[in-house]
């Protein structure tokens, strides 16, 4: 997608470690009439595979699937990372590893909320290792819910998450793909 | 807002404590056209206030800050709750203390997305004692940007966080207002 290309290389910074920032609009400050955009062309890519909701995983990716989740009209339901005395005891759980932090943490959905029958949409900004995507997978499958695909904002595809995907059969849609990163400077699959 | 008061008497769960939970609509799974109208309420109420941000807390807060911002068509940021290593060494901080989850944290913003001039409407899920909307206005006082009010969908009326706002000149707009929870049974103010 051109529009969120160009938008990367303008505002986001890259960081030691192959990191691309994209505070500026999506990871800390928020541009909600941008990311309505990304979310339309979710809805395109998806629109024909009956998706009944958005699935994400706190904090980053709240953003973007509810803006997308207009154009799907269905609810989003966000994995929250820590057991809270607000969540019920039924919970489905899984084990996630954030290069982020450097650390392990539980990742939880109600039961209530991810149900047999349910066709999720995976939505997430960034796709690297993929350790937060297949956390929502399985979850889902402990759930009995089909997983329909993953659609990402940016992803980086010298890193192996989307192969792991792929290999689970499950479809990545990523509306921008960096293929190297050279001196800071980013360029994208086809370019 | 009646709306309001009608989903949260339909979905609200009452937990002991006082604690109402809505993950139904907000908090867990987030119907996001509901959350839209939640939203233009926001709009008419501060639409007047020349707001120039939105500014929330994660991770609940993300999602009503975002869906208000589309009506206001200014942007979002979101205090994080953790220094992590994705986030530049510039940036406002300030200590929370977390009811929910009884431990004090860290609240930071980056000094680039806040700024002296900014006119800043804070959004929560939920006000209760006060805490992080306190953090909220502590960064901003350090940023040097004015808080023009705050838009809160969930209030509890006999706890101290309106008293606490007011007390510092800050206008504070409740969409649903509890004045007590007797039984499992909520009572809205006015009734």
């Amino acid at each position: 997608m051109k529009l969120l290309e160009d938008r990367i290389r303008k505002d986001g910074v890259v960081k030691p470690g192959n990191i691309v920032k994209i505070d500026k609009f999506l990871n800390h400050q928020i541009d909600v009439k941008f990311l309505d955009e990304l979310g339309a062309e979710f809805y395109r890519l998806f629109k024909d595979s009956g998706v009944t909701k958005l699935m994400t995983i706190e904090a980053s990716g709240i953003a973007i699937a509810c803006l997308a989740a207009l154009h799907f009209d269905v609810p989003v339901i966000f994995a929250k990372k820590n057991k809270t005395k607000n969540i019920a005891d039924e919970v489905y759980k899984t084990r996630v590893f954030s290069y982020t932090h450097g650390v392990f943490y539980d990742v939880i959905v109600s039961k209530e909320f991810l149900r047999k029958g349910d066709k999720v949409l995976l939505i997430d900004d960034v796709l690297a290792n993929g350790k937060a995507l297949l956390g929502l997978v399985d979850l889902c499958d402990q759930a009995g819910a089909e997983v329909v695909g993953a659609g990402i904002v940016m992803e980086k595809t010298f890193q192996p998450g989307r192969q792991i995907m792929e290999e689970k059969g499950i479809r990545v849609e990523s509306l921008a793909r960096i293929s190297h990163i050279d001196d800071g400077k980013i360029t994208f699959v086809g370019e």
